[in-house]
């Protein structure tokens, strides 16, 4: 069974459009290559119960891993970590791990000069008010550290909005905790390029592979009409052996019944 | 009162992060150039119960617009007009609005010679489908139909999946639809550059504003430590001459307290 994840993303300014939100896409690509499956994203807004009724169906709906994006940092519109304590009933506590890791990363800025004050102001503290049970992320570009929190059958992991903090801490602090969590799975994912503008003529055909093969991901996309060029996608994944064998026996299948209607197609 | 929007996209590609859904966020910017306000953005895959749901959920929040993008197409995994079909509680019956657009779309593309066939297959006629009481919206790109429905105080619109086509829609076939839903509400959007890499350190004061200011949106942004630079943007949406009287209020006194704080800052 591959492991269910949902992706929550933080913050009004992705909803007013002022930042597209390439996290949640980078994530979803991230957990899919490991074998995961990100079956919902949603992005809320900068307010405590928005974000807590969002966690609260996460869990509810029962998914392995929970990863949110945003709402990590030291001003007071950052409310993630609270809004988990909430939805765990669970307290906010000033944890010594998560100060230490801020207090190191402010000497280091204040070192290579990209501040000015190491001094741990209230702002400052308060990145390291974890909920209970919470395990803090080094976050080696910025300074809120990220959380790691296990809920009965969830890990919930909380990640800062900023794209490269954000990718520094799933790269490096969280490598050995996300091993765990998906163990060996395989994901496989090939392209084949039909010579084709009109999609509408091989949905029948689809439709027929995709009641054949349920256990793999088949999706067509026309690249536009004046290119006369169709991508259908294919992928699946579990145990690397068997996922091989049945994409090879898929492959051929497909190629040939594209023969057969006389189109050429061409896997890349 | 600005209108409360959210926005569902649907796509198995966009979870598996084979595309970065860039509609939610074109779509958001649309909204709040109108003077929307977009509560929330989920995505959800091609499957019929999870899209259901999600309409659903939006529908018993109350929002006055829900935006949907994807799976409209011909191929079987395209399910959206189905799904609001079934949460509508209403048939989905072939329009012959719909099923003249995409006839002409189709001898349009012929007669440019980008397809080969004008024939109304059935995968194609598939796309005129409508649930009971939708709007056909012309598509001047590709070949589905967009489509309008108000269901009591909502008005739900779904738009393709392929960016051009999404974007031709909203831009001309719904122009008067957003004229009328949306008014003459009006929407500022301003930066100040602040000369500071600490983020904390003027975490206080936007607390304090926020405060005194409820109905304004304050965030800061750190731009990075190398840059030294932070970003605070100010917005609001509303009667347009209250609007300005309240940023320019709020301007001044911003920087003031700013300067007070040894802070230079510039509105750009």
């Amino acid at each position: 069974m591959s492991v269910e994840a949902e992706i929550i993303a933080i913050g009004n300014e992705l909803l007013l459009g002022m930042v597209q939100d390439t996290n949640t896409h980078w994530l979803c690509r991230q957990i899919t290559g490991l074998g995961g499956r990100v079956q919902r994203c949603t992005i809320v807004p900068d307010e405590l119960n928005a974000i807590e009724q969002e966690l609260k169906r996460a869990l509810q709906a029962g998914r392995a891993l929970i990863v949110t994006t945003g709402g990590l940092g030291p001003t007071p519109d950052d409310m993630t970590l609270l809004a988990l304590a909430r939805t765990l009933g669970v307290p906010l506590k000033e944890g010594s791990e998560a100060l230490a890791m801020i207090e190191r990363r402010y000497r280091e800025l204040v070192a290579t000069r990209r501040m000015d004050e190491a001094e741990l102001t209230e702002s400052r503290r308060k990145m390291a008010r974890l909920p209970r049970g919470a395990i803090p992320l080094a976050n080696q570009v910025g300074t809120a550290p990220g959380v790691l929190l296990k809920h009965e059958k969830t890990v919930i992991i909380s990640l800062p909005g900023v794209p490269p903090e954000m990718r520094d801490i799933w790269q490096n602090a969280l490598k050995p905790h996300l091993k765990a969590l998906f163990g060996k799975a395989f994901y496989l994912e090939k392209t084949l390029l039909v010579a084709l503008n009109d999609e509408s003529r091989i949905a029948p055909l689809l439709k027929e592979f995709q009641m054949a093969w349920p256990q793999v991901y088949l999706k067509s996309r026309p690249k536009g009409f004046e290119e006369g060029i169709l991508e259908i996608t294919v992928a699946m994944s579990g145990e690397r052996r068997s996922v091989e064998e049945t994409f090879s026996r898929l492959a051929q299948a497909l190629k040939a019944r594209l023969g057969e209607e006389g189109l050429r197609a061409e896997w890349i």
